[in-house]
């Protein structure tokens, strides 16, 4: 059983929109991403995703309309809710969701990550 | 959907020992808790609890060793695993589990919160 140091783990890598599994627990997963710019319109149809903002903010689209999420907040999107993450500077989150989430949701394609790194 | 800042939760209370809910997801709860001084020894034999530090430090007591987790650290503590959080001062939390977790675990007494609060 070892702690998790946030920094020192998002001190390990540096690319956008890769997540890294940091923690497993009940089926689901801890894992950090760090992201800039605009991702994919895209739906969990079977998930619930939170995301914490460990540094920076993020807007956080959805079809009705979007929501800034700051650094020391957290939103959680619930399953069969179609959003986009987007980022003007550099933002550093956590991500608690089941080990079954694809980042990409049901929009497979260049911008999936099938299996993430553990760190 | 809301988000949460967890700054603004933690100010709507005070008292320790008594974790509040803030967030639901996939059969999950996200509860935040204050606590300073010395919990009991109990285990959870069905439900893996992960501590996320938001401000201060504590040290987690297990049979084997203890081990401290700072600000910005975050611990899992596996199902059955017998555990005891202390805090020589004030620490807020962030707790990630089950929806079925008692804080208390298999030691059901006077410190337990059976239906821990929504903020």
């Amino acid at each position: 059983m070892d702690k998790v140091n946030l920094a020192a783990k998002f001190a390990l890598f540096a690319d956008y929109w890769h997540p890294r599994i940091v923690g497993e627990l009940n089926g689901q997963q801890v894992k950090l991403v760090k992201f800039q710019g605009e991702f994919i319109w895209h739906t969990h149809d079977a998930e619930d995703e939170l995301f914490l903002v460990a540094r920076g903010r993020f807007r956080m689209d959805l079809r009705d309309c979007p929501i800034w999420v700051e650094e020391g907040e957290f939103l959680i999107v619930p399953r069969g809710v179609e959003h986009r993450p987007v980022a003007e500077s550099e933002v550093h989150l956590l991500l608690f969701e089941p080990a079954t989430t694809v980042n990409t949701g049901d929009q497979a394609g260049e911008r999936t990550v099938e299996q993430p790194e553990r760190l």
